[in-house]
């Protein structure tokens, strides 16, 4: 990776961790690295403090805009019209949570406590059609919803980082010199940053 | 399972107990559990008094709002933010059910008297190309069927909760002391639970 | 099966044999049963007078409308919302026949005179695309005439069976005591059943 | 087959040769008979005076008159409501005819000059999607093409039977007695059947 | 092949080259020939002067109307109602060069400078659908380019044949006499066709 | 290749060559020959200074440019009507960079920060029907924003190339003696050539 990219990278990671450390009800940061492994530049991991078994909606809400952390970072470090193919993976990941919340877990506006696909164990009659069990107007529906979470998740992970440049210029500055960050020194590096209330869901 | 999941679970499958319990044509809860098993935080079981060879409309409809029950019960008590995945397989066999009496049993309110799919004996032209069976507009007008039977379930589930929380307090209580319920405490749990005029449909 | 179940039965099938002997058209009843065969909880069975090669479009109407007698006998003795399962396989005859009539033999009221469907041995081009070889509008109106004949039959059926309730209770009755009833029963049982205008064709 | 069939079936195949006979652009009748053979109750045999490499659009135009004859026969006979099934396979054919004419042949009204299909040795793109190689607009267009030529065809059918019913009842009779007649037979019973004008194309 | 239809596949034939011939872009008229093999009752060879790898778009409209000439020539010479089976390889190669064109080689008027397929290399996505990578829009707007093409490839074919129906009834007459005809002689036949104004696209 | 057809094929190479040399945010030229190879007339390559792991979507505008420079090249030296097939690999290359850049990278303008396709690791539901993730509205939007990329590539290629025409002479002249330049020859012959305003993206 060059030099420019690493920089690229290391504002993209700490967007994510940023993000994820600012909004309530995201898991906590446990590591950052912009050491690439595989296709990847980076990596940003988040655990939780105990063992979970459920997500509810609002933590989902988290995770999407957090997932959204990197690219927003590149757009207001780099230019709306400089964002890059680095995103791909986090955009593919957000894409599969929102359509999961709506057509999985019953948790849309519109389209609620119902689920919108069909799997191995049911639905036969869609399985032997091979079709969508539903009409294009609720295909046009689950769009609608998924645009939506999207288009908020982005909202909140700009709001978060516009508030916090400072701290983000920090983040990524020390990213550059360290490569990895443990979850205490992320903590420290972005103890002046806040929630501003446009992020705000409660 | 954490503490706070293990009370949201007593709280899921209290919901699906009281919602059964009251309903008029909805079979009798046999147990409760708030033990996991497999990927599943609980489990209520209904059983009829006697063998059944035939289920009715409004049989349907009962089965649907009590398996709505745990997400409404998660709702009311933290909140429609932040209910969770935990509801992900009930919601699932809603919708097989509410999709199941509008194309296979000719129960919609348009859609009556008609099956709307193939099967491995019949539609021999549909099956051999592998389309549905009729227009996109029949497709819609499914869709809605489905939608309304499912925000009618939704609705008769949260009236009855609603109007009986502090029995709903009690069972789930019940249920984080014990972990499991026999019918007999269930009943006695839930006597003070009544019928709201808003859940009946006759 | 149980007690009520079994009462149910009777009115369905007596609905079924009262519907097809009164019909002009239709095929005078063999035998009644509720003696439940496998899946089925009882079987009204007609024959032909003599071998036939063909089915007219008049027979046909008669043959959907006793099929749906059965369905229409629970809904008049037990109400709309309590229609059962038990009318699943009759539903789908219904829809396969209805279908029939209008994609493979051209009797419907706007589509007439032609097929809409393929098979092995012709529609090259259909076949391979697996696609249907119409339109989703053409799809509309083969949707639209399957429903006016299910409505038609179903408003027959229910002509019939609402002028000669006293002969279905006397019906029901007999298959309940008897369970099973040769066709001069069936006849001495409906002597008193007429053919109420609305359901003449003709 | 019972005595009514036979009749019907005389009169059905009377209407194909009849309109064949009659129609200007048509091969000539060959041979008819009542004599059923497989799953068909009769066949009218039409032959060309000399071998045929082409078929043009006015001679595909009467073979879909003649090939609806039947069906028309049994509808002026009988009444519309009394039409068979026995007319299935015609239709069948008339159908993939007129879909030939507009779907290979480029010769519909609108849809000319031009193929709307694809085969094993070419629009390679389809193939690989097994999709239409058009738009549902241009299906509905295909469809709108194939309904007029069939309409059209039973409007001939219908006028050239209409204005020679004695000879049609003639043709019957002399079927019903002899099960098989030649060409021969078939013009003497035909002799006074005229052209009306209603049929003629040019 | 008879008599009748040898001299409809001279006029054909004739078609075809004489449109080849006419137009400017079209490679020059290599034999013409109306005895048939195997499938086809006459061919017209067109045979560039030097080596290609490239086709134009003005080309591909010659090529496109050359295609057409047979069927024009038949519809001129026989009336549009006797058009035949004769030209269904031609219109299925011409509707082939109409789509490559818009889909494959971004000619279209709108539709420019893109490609509307995929092939086993490329548009990984589309590939898992087994889905047309464009919505039916865009399927409407690639039927209404490629009807335009056609449209005006007739309209070019027929302006020629009208123009120069003297030179079209010898250079039949000539085919009905030797069969086959060398480049030379149909130049030597054709030399008082002029490229009518209509036909001139520049 | 015919001698036209090596002139047509320096004026494509130099229209590749100067539309990627005069873009900001294009990697240099380092080779373009007009030997052919396989299928192909000819070749120009583009190398990055140093390795790169990401693509910005300044980047892929100025790729996407660059590749229609051929195409819009023989159309401003030969006339509209006279670009030929040779441009048809490029556009397939164009098209799935545009189409990647919307469904894989989430660049569109209205369809930003998603994914709108699916892959062998996810989107479960819609591998098993096969058919596109997404309403056909949300295809039209693919489509249009895949449609508006393309044509700013295209006016963008066509800006730079009117502007410097005396050295896209020049460097086709070149090829057609050399048949194969090294980056330092194309940047000498290209020394004269400006970036237009309206080609500026920023």
């Amino acid at each position: 990776m060059n030099e420019k990219e690493k920089e690229m990278t290391a504002y993209h990671e700490a967007g994510h961790a940023m993000v994820g450390h600012i909004l309530p009800d995201s898991d906590p940061v446990h590591k950052v690295t912009i050491i690439p492994r595989g296709a990847t530049g980076g990596v940003t991991w988040f655990l939780p403090p105990e063992d979970k078994s459920y997500t509810s909606l609002i933590e989902f809400k988290d995770i999407l805009a957090r997932a959204l952390g990197g690219r927003v970072a590149e757009k207001i470090i780099y230019g709306g019209d400089r964002i890059t193919t680095g995103a791909g993976s986090d955009l593919r990941k957000a894409t599969e949570i929102a359509r999961d919340m709506i057509i999985e877990q019953g948790m849309g506006t519109k389209l609620r406590d119902q689920v919108f696909h069909e799997d191995a164990g049911g639905m036969m009659f869609d399985k032997m059609t091979h079709e969508r069990p539903y009409s294009d107007d609720t295909a046009k529906e689950i769009d609608q919803e998924v645009a939506v979470l999207i288009k908020e998740a982005a909202a909140r992970a700009e709001s978060v980082i516009t508030h916090n440049l400072v701290s983000l210029h920090k983040l990524a500055a020390a990213l550059l010199e360290e490569e990895t960050l443990e979850e205490d020194s992320v903590v420290k590096l972005l103890k002046d940053a806040v929630l501003p209330k446009e992020a705000k869901l409660y």
